[in-house]
């Protein structure tokens, strides 16, 4: 990841005004999306895949050579992106929303235990957006699909009245082992990859203007960091997927309660949580404390953070934190799948009660209404 | 396709209010995009795909399986939808971009040559879209899904400022066959598979407030459809792909004019169009005779008809008019590939000069333009 690169671009004289969509497409490909064409993408088993066809080739469609069995996973997600509402206070930069863009659509590809492949991007920008913007947007989705180990193969660049940004990515994996949200059986360990609650956290705090207080600039850099630079949990997925580890996997872009409560529907199972074992980011904890919420349901409530919630009977979990250890990553063990449907939440004090939190999808207005609607000091 | 569904759906007892996200989108999946999984998609060559998890699974992502070696095609586009003039003019329904979005995405598998699989796509819509309104949307995407023959296996539905349409579809071919824009030489014959410029002509026409009179409600009618109900030229697609009879292919979304601009650039060749066989509809003859336009400019003109524009060698000429005669389908033989780089239009009236028409991607307002500025009456 480039991190001087407003500087960068602008000291090579780029211009401010808005070239024409014709001149943006053609320089856009060629300096940040050259020689794709032949690359080898994966090797899935015994099965290669590689790029025929990529954005260099400026083609109606990019074209992927399949030499054996497998299973594709293709999905898409669009982003709010210039609305939302750390981007229209000014903490988001265009680079910033290009490259949440990437993370979204690639983490999808992650939850389902698979490799991601490429993603095909749709950016769309009003008249007024410079080319030092528009170059800039287009940085942070290159550097993001580089950060995840994909190619950005197409898509489709042009205007609109206002920025608009959608993708679409697909993966690929053994064939047939392809982790659903429906797998999870009584007995399984419910697991997460790290802390969940942070990019609802930077939302309830940034969007609260009744605040006496500020946090200390490394905290709100760490809660912004959840909206700059999210991380898709691409190592851990292929871990789940090639290990046949994962008997139902998701990722929390809904909050954690959200995913659970989803989870839980498809595979027709309850779940017990361990308040004590959610992994809660310090940050997170500070804005709790200081708009006086309570933490855990702060950390449960809707909070894009593409961590992956993922079931693992009890006798693979030892392999599997090993396996993630070997990559350096973080397992947390956070409760247990039950047979019938509760989902209860096992307090720290040793009570029991229904899981905390706000759900709702990609609202980020109900966490600030949450944050907003605390009780005052 | 359902001529009748505006009737039907409302007479179901669709209230007209906006349901919230979860119940849209589990009413929506479950009612029209059930029973998916486990859908053969496609046999190519050996090579089976089949989709393991369609829509109706609600998980992160769709599964495609596949069993021997393919060439997978991928690409992604926006379409301005409520922006387009036409449904600001009240032209256009809900379920005619919904319709629209799938078309536009499938042409660019066809013109790659492949069998159209599959499509995901992001429908985000107002908070004051009713339900029937958005079931009116979704069910132009079924139709025009299953017109295709493909089916519309996931994407993303929800909130937004404003409606927002885009997609990404994916269609394979036997491994190496995907037809590209850049194998046209010199002796090969450009076809087309059927009429042009209608689209922009439509927009021409009912973007022009001076005109005095009006064509007939038919004429009207034909062309208003090539915005309501367009075809990708998908039959025709997999025939060239299948045969290995064109050198080059390309979708004349952009127009007829920019898309052999386009395709001699990606081929290093240039081309002698012959303006008597280049098929014209009566209703876009009309509107250049109704605005005083030059017939063949218009023609020409940025229009958005996603015909097939494409390159055979001259003795499989024949064969090719064989094959797509045998499924119903026209081929227009419209000119022949040249070794230098001119793009040249032999006028009817024997005399040559230079392609006529104005080239921009989906930029209707500059074809609305060419017709303000017409001389008048």
């Amino acid at each position: 990841m480039s991190s001087n690169h407003d500087e960068r671009d602008r000291s090579e004289g780029l211009t401010t005004h808005p070239s024409d969509e014709p001149t943006r497409v053609h320089g856009i490909v060629t300096r940040f999306f050259g020689d794709q064409s032949g690359a080898l993408l994966a090797k899935i088993g015994g099965t290669s895949i590689s790029l025929e066809l990529g954005a260099d080739a400026k083609d109606d469609c990019a074209v992927l050579d399949v030499s054996g069995p497998i299973s594709l996973v293709f999905g898409s997600d669009y982003v709010r992106g210039p609305k939302f509402a750390l981007y229209e206070q000014g903490l988001l930069s265009d680079y910033d929303i290009g490259y949440y863009l990437v993370i979204a659509n690639i983490s999808d590809i992650a939850a389902m235990g698979a490799t991601p492949l490429a993603i095909t991007t749709v950016v769309r920008y009003p008249p007024t957006m410079t080319d030092a913007d528009f170059e800039s947007l287009i940085e942070g989705i290159r550097d993001a699909a580089s950060a995840c180990d994909v190619m950005n193969v197409g898509g489709d660049i042009g205007g609109a009245e206002r920025t608009i940004l959608s993708a679409a990515a697909i993966g690929a994996c053994s064939r047939g082992s392809a982790i659903t949200r429906s797998g999870a059986r009584a007995g399984d360990v419910l697991c997460l990859t790290g802390a969940v609650g942070i990019a609802g956290a930077a939302v309830a705090y940034f969007g609260n203007d009744r605040k006496r207080v500020r946090l200390s600039d490394d905290l709100e850099a760490e809660l912004l960091a959840a909206w700059k630079r999210p991380v898709a949990r691409t190592t851990e997925g292929r871990i789940l997927g090639t290990h046949h580890l994962a008997t139902a996997c998701q990722d929390t872009s809904d909050g954690l309660k959200a995913t659970i409560e989803q989870l839980a529907a498809a595979s027709g199972v309850g779940f017990v949580v361990d308040e004590a074992a959610v992994p809660v980011h310090s940050s997170t904890a500070a804005v709790a404390q200081l708009l006086e919420l309570e933490t855990t349901a702060l950390a449960l409530s809707a909070s894009v953070d593409f961590q992956l919630a993922f079931t693992v009977p009890p006798e693979m979990t030892d392999t599997c934190a090993a396996l993630f250890a070997e990559e350096g990553k973080d397992l947390y063990v956070i409760g247990t799948a039950t047979d019938d449907d509760a989902l209860v939440l096992r307090r720290s004090d040793g009570t029991h009660g229904p899981l905390p939190g706000v759900t709702w999808r990609h609202q980020e207005g109900d966490i600030a209404k949450l944050a907003a609607g605390s009780p005052r000091r």
